[in-house]
């Protein structure tokens, strides 16, 4: 076997960028207290060796339990039931079984269940977003756990990633809004607090805004908790605070099936009155009436995709290519050209 | 310690009845196969001595995961994320961890799941209806691993239950449209193979029927395969095969609210033309137009009490108590009299 053939280690990445392992180390757990300049070279070297922290001897070791992780930060309005079952669907056909745990959208629980399933003995995991913290990160490395993201994209993360980028898509959304001539826009956005697709999806936005003259200090932003209930709340209060508000952009179907109930029970006709979008395109943005205009989330291809991934790099340590696809919008009776 | 406070144990069972201790394990598992008179005998021994096949030497043992397992049928639609999540959040109380298995409603992969979350060290185990292969119920107790069944319950099992009658909370819901005048009924039931729920409400609405001077045997009943679109399928069959139809009860909310979306889609009028109900109270129910009569399946009620119940076992060996909740009618939009 010849060195060219032989997966890239910890050591040859620190080699080939002249620092130490620690310094690798740290530009990949905690990237922020590296100077930009080391961070660079070392990025570099990781780049050219096609180094993935993910990829370790466990994977290679035979010592398998044929068991993957998937931790999900809900379980409620299936959000991601669609998806996971895909995701198992895929494994069931390499021989793997899926265990799922749901965090409730809470880090010290996301940690913990980390652990929990790693304890386990769990091959492999599916989390969702990258962003936790470097210490979660550390501990799936120096246990050797491959690791994949998905739910978000990010083709320059050092972490694989299957999914969608979340900024692109809601820039989508809020174009397709600008376009029909809506300047007084709200955001009723789930919490951004450890959330990249939430943060994602309001840069989203404002992209939009800014591209089409707007101002993107002039949106009209509500964080709130995730729930219906919550996004019937969210659009009474953004309704009473900007009255003048022509489209409530909502950062999930959630809120948005929430904001249309809410506006019904407040006589606001939706879409005469004011257009409501959701994003994901689960169950309920289709059953709701009128249907909710929304983001399509390409659930079942992610899902499956990531458990190919997953199980080729558990089986035969196939490297896991970063790979986006592509959200679209689905038009349906929520979204009209603004009122005169 | 004196004998009375004891666990007692299939020895004390077998004894008591004057069996061997595999006729105590056949009765258990393989009812079917036993004489009425040694069941009987038998039973009797096990409510006398409150013996429960589910508590173990390992729930004493302390060699401890932690760990509670929970298998459910399917992630899709959220029938079951909102039990769970009570579930998980009462474990957490108790310091547990919860893992999910989803089965996509097999019971081949609901087998392979048992056996992977016993593998991995569950502590005890959650799981949805009573219906399965008495070889995995006898994998169970050999390993000893502690098992509660929710979703359903049946006082007369050996086995532990939080749960709710599906039988009665259906003939409940069929009582109140027959006395609405309607006698054309229809019902557009989930496969009822390995499904003790699916066929528990069938049961009810026969119940009903019969109670209420109808021929039970005059029920169009349609049986399909979990999900939207399939309910909207059968709801356009059923109108074909039965135009005569006034109601059509549906096993569950996802054939509820696709039957609805249908009926909209043909021009049949609800609840003027044709009621529809559904079963579970998921947020589907309530987000559809109009929103879904429905029945209310006491779903954080349910995971909170087995969550406790469990963690209470395992923690200190607490026997758990079979309990049964009350499901009760949501009378919202789609049900209306007959139309004469």
């Amino acid at each position: 076997m010849t060195q060219i053939s032989q997966t890239p280690t910890l050591q040859d990445v620190a080699a080939a960028a002249g620092v130490s392992t620690a310094t690798v180390s740290r530009c990949l757990n905690f990237p922020d207290q590296v100077a930009e300049r080391t961070r660079t070279k070392v990025m570099h070297a990781v780049k050219a060796l096609s180094y993935s922290p993910n990829f370790g001897a466990r994977a290679m070791a035979a010592r398998r339990t044929n068991t993957i992780g998937a931790i999900i930060p809900t379980m409620e309005n299936a959000v991601f039931a669609r998806g996971l079952e895909a995701f198992q669907a895929e494994l069931l056909e390499h021989g793997f079984t899926m265990l799922v745990a749901s965090t409730s959208y809470r880090p010290d629980i996301e940690e913990q269940q980390i652990r929990a399933l790693v304890a386990r003995g769990a091959d492999a995991l599916l989390l969702i977003g990258h962003e936790r913290s470097p210490e979660v990160y550390q501990f799936l490395e120096a246990q050797r756990i491959p690791t994949l993201i998905t739910w978000a994209f990010d083709g320059q993360s050092i972490r694989p990633s299957i999914g969608f980028d979340n900024r692109k898509a809601m820039r989508l959304m809020a174009l397709k809004v600008i376009e029909l001539g809506h300047s007084n826009l709200a955001f009723i956005s789930a919490e951004t607090n450890q959330n990249d697709r939430a943060k994602a999806r309001h840069w989203g936005i404002e992209d939009a805004m800014a591209t089409s003259g707007l101002n993107p200090r002039d949106l009209h932003v509500l964080e709130t908790t995730y729930g219906i209930e919550q996004g019937a709340t969210a659009f009474e209060q953004v309704m009473k605070a900007a009255p003048q508000t022509t489209a409530v952009i909502c950062g999930n179907d959630v809120l948005g099936v929430g904001a249309l109930r809410r506006a019904r029970e407040m006589g606001v006709k939706v879409p005469q009155d004011v257009s409501i979008t959701g994003f994901d395109d689960i169950e309920l943005a289709e059953i709701a009436y009128p249907a909710l205009t929304t983001v399509h989330v390409p659930h079942r291809e992610m899902g499956r995709r990531a458990g190919e991934a997953l199980a080729k790099l558990v089986t035969d340590g196939t490297l896991i290519e970063a790979t986006e696809l592509e959200a679209h919008l689905v038009l349906r009776e929520t979204l009209a050209p603004a009122r005169s």
